[in-house]
């Protein structure tokens, strides 16, 4: 058994293939000054074959991925362009007479060495990024084919000792039951990938083994549970008993969920709540009306400026809302405004480089910056609104004023398309995100200005404790139920009551079945959350009632720390499972 | 007339002394290969040289500005021991057989582009500082002589295209009346030793004057304002005059000042207020004490941190505190623990590089994580409590449990230090910043832990909106007067006052005119700021009345926007001074 870290949940039961590394012949002599035209010339025919290379495999990955992830291969697209990247081959072909694959060999390796001396981890990304790239030119150059996996044989569990984006997205999920890894770390992009193909992966086990791959031979069998991180070599009956039955129990639980996705979604004392998915991709709609969602609390309008080279068009945009409002039929449908910045960014907008982005030029700040972009934006949905049941929501509000501002573009906007005679919603419904504390400081007066809230968790807790969770060293800081976090949720929702007006959550915690007690107990009307947790959370919420998560919730308010807090909420999850295990006791 | 930008505060008027560029002649003919080792040899005297130049710099400076600006000459240490431009400087020589002194011209330029092509602000100080330091080593390799600024004629206004911090640092501020430069912001290093050196300066001219530095001759006339960032060439005589007169008013209200420095700090109502210094030296300090500072609210240790090249041992930093501290007579002196992380960093501490270092491994987290550091200093600050009325402060905490894990390292240095026979004071009083909006929610629960709170207002304004306030592109939302932070002051000091502790502020808003009836209304025990601020602040804080600024808080809580805040104080400042023109009327 070996210990590994947990990249994309599930159980995979299978032979191994152990995936041999890509090393290459590099020609030893140098060329010859007459051929350097030439050798330019073949390095100018490798950068364009890998170009083609990446755009045809970028598309063919966004069919079957979503476009939020087939974007990772937009920075290797941006490495061909890269002019120092290719100052330096090109001077080392030039300088040194060396053949185009020993310069490209050479620079990556020059690259790679400088980054990883800088000792940062986003410099480190880059020189895995620039590896890949490197390698897939180099092998145009020399001619070499590409590594195949077997097709022929039964599925297979893959080992590798890394996995470039590329080389996942070249996979086929119908031959790979999972795969196992000695690098990586659960945030890369192969980590990212392998969730949204939905394959099992286990990152990290070189510190176990030693950085002996080799422990693992092609044909062994094993097991990897991409939950715990466990991976099983060679396990005995008694191991593959236990699993065989974990990943039975795992499908017949998850044919159980499907079997409620048209339940009504109320507690056992008749609290309904509106249970509606956040999507950033029409595949993630399917899923999401699939599991019987009440709506679209969170359309995330990124990825259709994220897919491209400029800036989406309003007829364009226009169509994609459309085609959702009307897929959805009457259900809600909620589309949030640009929110790039932070950790998002587009190619062909250029940004800043920022010191700690996550505070900076983002969201709705561009938008009210930007207000062409923005107003071509609320054209859009304005349009889109004759079309079904939308609604409009800005991100990263802080104050009245932003709200003011961005309605005031809105009526702009609205009397636009008034005087051309284009149809739209004039009473559209407008709602902000609550996601920074100074929102949460002063929901009463937002309140006034709009007519839903929903509280963004995800950045409402990061700023709230200054922890930005993406970082390592201080992610266990990030504490969802820290009890700051349960005051400004309190103080949120009930300014909401206040003012009358409907009050959603749209975070990561809308989606966690221990927060289920907190959202009924502050009596919120939607949670909206990933298409998968839907009929989990439904599942347990009608085994609920909302006095009794009334009740706990006083409690929680009189905790001191988050461990009280969790342990609470623990012994309450507990106790719901117990009870729901034995309906005649009810 | 010429606006620039003010980066260092204060009217010069005098004659200009334009400073060449550094410019020189490079070795054409390559070297022989014979002759390789005795250019690596000069390259490493020349590095050598370069270093002790530096450190001597560094040094020199140290006594002028403190130790907070000298540490900028660690980053260019660390550049010329840094592998990857040595390598290439070496590279160069070895393989194209050139001279030293071109093999570093060509390995500055190779990174100043590569570095600029990034665009990225942090690699452009990079590159400005290697840049600098190159510089100096070019100049060592050459034997080219210093460019000296002349010190036998009337002080001058010196205008430079830019200007290192290192060519600043060799400034006498007795022959410098005042700098212009056509490049450089605010905050570069160069404008940050400007004001600590006290020397008026205006930056980024070019944009006005096409670059064309040409436009001021050496002897030229020049007034500059390093306030509104306005220079005057060749000014007639009214400017002349204007300028003289405001040059005199600024020296007669700064005499008027020190007039009051032993007067109470009591409002007209009997409220009074202790006025504390912010210090991060031992100069600072003399300042303080000079301006009858009630005693030090805010002494930062991470200038002990910073100035070397490994870790201060015990006995080191309980010299300073306890000269601190008996310095202060029985003045309290509340030493915050270190806080280092996020913008500021030590040579020989490794830190992550983090993508949100606001957000990230910081202050207290460090502290708890590395505990032997920290109780090292827990130690010495126990030991100087026996030499005066020395408190304990702990940065950016954001529960309750960081508290308490803070708390039992502190008693454990006191069980030592008891066993080990060395006085101190067993009950020191504690305290913490509130500069977290979790903090700020769990007010009252962290006024149960602890003696005082401090608040932090920098850190709890930037959180609480999400803008990292250096941030130029988002700056303009930095604002101390919103609405949602006025609540979580009021929140803060209440739950001060209901737990029965002291209260004070020492962010930058301790040490603003405008803040200070809020202040007042809410009844905070203490204001710590800069040391230049305190004789402002009382002068005018004797002239208010507490019950006055209790109706005006009363307004400025019900309103909705920052400009109405903003306004509302800004009448009753004007009020204020006009009251306190006409003392007869009060």
């Amino acid at each position: 058994m070996i210990q590994g870290i947990g990249a994309s949940a599930g159980i995979a039961i299978g032979k191994s293939f152990v995936l041999p590394n890509w090393e290459w012949d590099l020609p030893e002599q140098k060329i010859d000054v007459a051929d350097l035209a030439r050798e330019f010339e073949r390095l100018y025919e490798g950068i364009r074959t890998s170009k083609s290379e990446i755009e045809q495999m970028k598309d063919e990955l966004r069919e079957v991925v979503g476009t939020e992830e087939s974007y990772i291969f937009d920075a290797h697209l941006a490495i061909l362009e890269d002019p120092v990247f290719m100052n330096e081959i090109q001077g080392i072909i030039q300088r040194q007479y060396k053949a185009a694959e020993v310069a490209v060999k050479e620079a990556i390796d020059h690259f790679v060495t400088m980054f990883d001396l800088l000792d940062d981890e986003y410099m480190k990304e880059r020189a895995l990024d620039i590896k890949d790239v490197g390698n897939r030119l180099l092998k145009h150059l020399l001619g070499a084919p590409e590594i195949t996996l077997p097709s022929d044989t039964q599925p297979f569990i893959l080992v590798a000792k890394e996995l470039s984006p590329s080389q996942l997205a070249h996979l086929n999920p119908n031959h790979v039951l999972g795969i196992a890894t000695m690098a990586g770390s659960t945030t890369s992009h192969s980590s990212i990938m392998a969730r949204a193909l939905g394959i099992p992966l286990v990152v990290g086990l070189e510190s176990k083994l030693d950085d002996q791959i080799d422990q693992i031979q092609t044909g062994d069998t094993l097991i990897i549970d991409g939950t715990s991180g466990i991976v099983h070599l060679e396990p005995d009956d008694a191991v593959m008993a236990h699993y065989s039955e974990l990943q039975r129990s795992q499908k017949e639980a998850s044919l159980r969920l499907k079997g409620i996705a048209s339940v009504r979604s109320v507690t056992q004392d008749g609290k309904e709540m509106e249970l509606s998915a956040n999507i950033s991709s029409l595949k993630e709609l399917d899923i999401a009306l699939g599991s019987g969602t009440y709506g679209v609390g969170l359309f995330r309008t990124e990825f259709l400026y994220m897919d491209r080279h400029r800036l989406p068009k309003e007829e364009e945009q226009f169509e994609v809302y459309r085609s959702v409002a009307e897929k959805l039929g009457g259900k809600p449908l909620i589309i949030r405004t640009l929110d790039i910045g932070g950790d998002k960014h587009l190619d062909y907008f250029e940004l800043p480089e920022e010191e700690n982005p996550f505070l900076g030029y983002r969201a709705i700040r561009i938008c009210l910056d930007k207000t062409d972009l923005f107003k071509t934006q609320l054209r859009a949905i304005l349009r889109a609104s004759a079309f079904g049941n939308v609604k409009i929501m800005y991100p990263l509000i802080s104050s009245v004023e932003e709200v003011q501002s961005a309605n005031a573009l809105l009526e702009e906007a609205k009397r636009e398309l008034a005087s051309e005679g284009i149809a739209h919603r004039s009473d559209i419904e407008v709602g902000i995100m609550i996601e920074l504390p100074a929102a949460v400081m002063i929901a009463d007066m937002l309140a006034a200005e709009v007519d839903f809230f929903s509280i963004g968790t995800n950045d409402l807790i990061q700023f709230t404790l200054a922890v930005d969770r993406m970082n390592d060293k201080i992610s266990h800081l990030y504490e969802p139920f820290h009890p700051a976090v349960l005051r400004m949720l309190k103080t949120t929702v009930d300014a909401a009551k206040r003012g009358g007006i409907h009050v959603g959550v749209c975070g990561e915690l809308a989606g966690d079945l221990r927060a289920l007690p907190i959202w009924l107990a502050l009596d919120v009307d939607e949670l909206s959350m990933s298409a998968h947790a839907l009929l989990p959370i439904k599942e347990r919420l009608i085994c609920m009632k909302q006095q009794n998560s009334r009740r706990l919730f006083e409690e929680l308010l009189s905790c001191r720390t988050s461990d009280a807090v969790k342990a609470l909420l623990h012994d309450f999850g507990k106790l719901i499972e117990r009870e729901s295990r034995q309906p005649s006791s009810k």
